[in-house]
């Protein structure tokens, strides 16, 4: 039987994701608001056919953030299958959809490309993609999102909704401000000093990159994230002017110290993922309540314990169950203390060498 | 005759130039204050032998930015050729080095890779590299430096010093400190937030490229062109509040104008300049006075006129000459008007293309 997905939405994001499952095998149904776009997406290998499908076991919701709530709720009516978006801000729609076949997402991927036409294969391979499974998201919805990302390449990352939001305010919603409003001091000042941007050499251009996205999805991302953007700001802000006046003293040492500091964690910035060696599974035992899954995945992202796979594995009688989570063995200790801190009772096995 | 060139500080950039002097038949010597560097320049291809070079008709000052002025001395006392350097501001050494033979420069590349190790051949091809003749450059000294820069593949601007350090102010400097903030806004979260990191995708990765780089330039930067960086940083501290408000307001057509206007600025950044099919001879009679040169090309450079080549001819007596400078034809009326706005009485005459 193929499987069949739809795409919400066929930008950048969305296309690439049509892309990235018809790889595997999928059937793909795409719906845009501009049906130019939805034609473009199949003609450009994103999608089977344009429409609804009621038969998709996947809904992919890629529309502007929004959007996202009505749209989701739409698939939700017109499917049985799960259903996940791919917008930057998390708290919002988590909130506003309360079906349990809904698993709110964000693939931290994308260029400063617009739309269809900037759609690539491969796109999530090596990516960090976020999965924000709410108070009220099933757990065997969320596994099946999970393993569909997964399939696509993609690292996941389980993390609660708001988290989420707070953390992509550090690492890209104020980046994107700042880049925009260097671009801005830049393009100022080039009006009265032509030659100005000739300098811009790798540095500026790298700095600078993002603002050439399009601009119009971030009025949303800037309404629903203000409270957790304003406060980086703010930070940056501050840190910032303490900067300035470290420059105005000329404070040598100081300047180091900021910039020695900013440069080791630079170096430090993990690379794409990569399987390590050993590999360890850690078994926790659980009730089959809901959410023993989120939790657990939630809490090893917070402990920056990458998850390789995992699996549950049910008891005859039902009400209890193992899951079985497979991490890099020099991690699993660190894990199985947090999850003990919570009051699991993990056990740790370790694997061979190409397992699983 | 092998052209002889010495190179003072065999770093990234002073490697470099090595390797395009090597590339281009130049004996290179390098020093450096660290032996072992000088020693590993030539392991690297970037030098012939180590030591001084009495005959180098070009001596290459890369050494950091404090150390500059006194290298330079020597090596004018050292050699009868023409000295140039490399540092990141220019105001300073063009003060402190009154010299006719020393021409101040600022090649607009590197990378944040540190050292000799980081040195790479065909580094300056098609990058900006800055001259900054002063009031005591001689003419000679800056066609000589202007003519080598060129064969290295760089396009020449030409620039007061002054305006230079506002400009790189822009363009380098205050990116640069603003790299270093947001990566340590980024660390200090990290060390509460452990998943934070991992969220880090393409646009934080690009912005805060640089700053990796080695920390130690900085401090001398900082201080000796510390007027232009916190003015500049000013900017973009009170662009960066309206930003704030502008979020905090929720008003969505103020923010979607402030990215709109950096995405526009962002697309129209220069590329790399590459020759235009249509090239116009531009003709200039002058006195043969010094400065003459430095005065059109730096006149050129401001109102953005890139000039492909230039040649001084003298009439039979000396005191009188025509500076011939090819610029794209799109752009001769421009260099025109403000050569004429400037007593000059320059003519235009179209070449065919392939010329020169």
């Amino acid at each position: 039987m193929t499987r069949r997905a739809m795409i919400i939405g066929t930008g950048l994001i969305g296309g690439s994701v049509g892309i990235a499952l018809r790889d595997q095998g999928w059937h793909v149904s795409a719906v845009d608001h501009d049906p130019e776009v939805a034609k473009r997406a199949v003609d450009l290998g994103a999608a089977d056919v344009i429409g609804q499908d009621p038969d998709a076991e996947l809904t992919v919701v890629a529309t502007p953030v929004g959007a996202i709530p009505g749209a989701v709720h739409r698939a939700l009516e017109i499917t049985q299958g799960v259903v996940t978006d791919v917008g930057s801000v998390k708290a919002t729609v988590a909130t506003a959809v309360t079906d349990g076949r809904f698993v709110p997402g964000h693939p931290m991927a994308g260029s400063e490309q617009d739309g269809i036409e900037g759609a690539v294969e491969g796109l999530f391979d090596g990516a960090t993609w976020v999965l924000c499974p709410s108070q009220s998201t099933d757990d065997s919805a969320y596994a099946a999102v999970r393993a569909i990302v997964a399939s696509l390449g993609a690292e996941i990352v389980a993390l609660e909704p708001k988290r989420h939001d707070e953390l992509v305010a550090v690492v890209s919603h104020v980046p994107h401000l700042t880049a925009a409003t260097l671009m801005g001091v830049a393009s100022d000042r080039s009006f009265e000093h032509r030659a100005l941007l000739r300098l811009a050499a790798g540095g500026f251009r790298d700095m600078t990159r993002i603002s050439a996205g399009r601009p119009d999805i971030w009025p949303d991302i800037c309404a629903e994230n203000r409270v957790a953007i304003v406060e980086v700001l703010d930070t940056l802000l501050a840190q910032l002017g303490q900067l300035r006046s470290t420059v105005v003293a000329g404070d040598r040492d100081g300047l180091l110290e900021v910039l020695e500091r900013a440069r080791i964690a630079r170096r430090n910035l993990p690379v794409r993922a990569v399987h390590p060696g050993k590999l360890t599974e850690v078994q926790v035992p659980v009730f089959d309540r809901p959410g023993e899954l989120r939790d657990i995945t939630t809490l090893a992202a917070e402990l920056d314990v990458n998850i390789y796979d995992f699996e549950i594995t049910h008891s005859a009688e039902g009400r209890r169950g193992i899951v079985h989570v497979i991490v890099d063995t020099a991690v699993a200790e660190r894990l199985q203390g947090g999850l003990m801190a919570q009051g699991y009772r993990p056990s740790l096995r370790a694997l061979d060498a190409g397992e699983p």
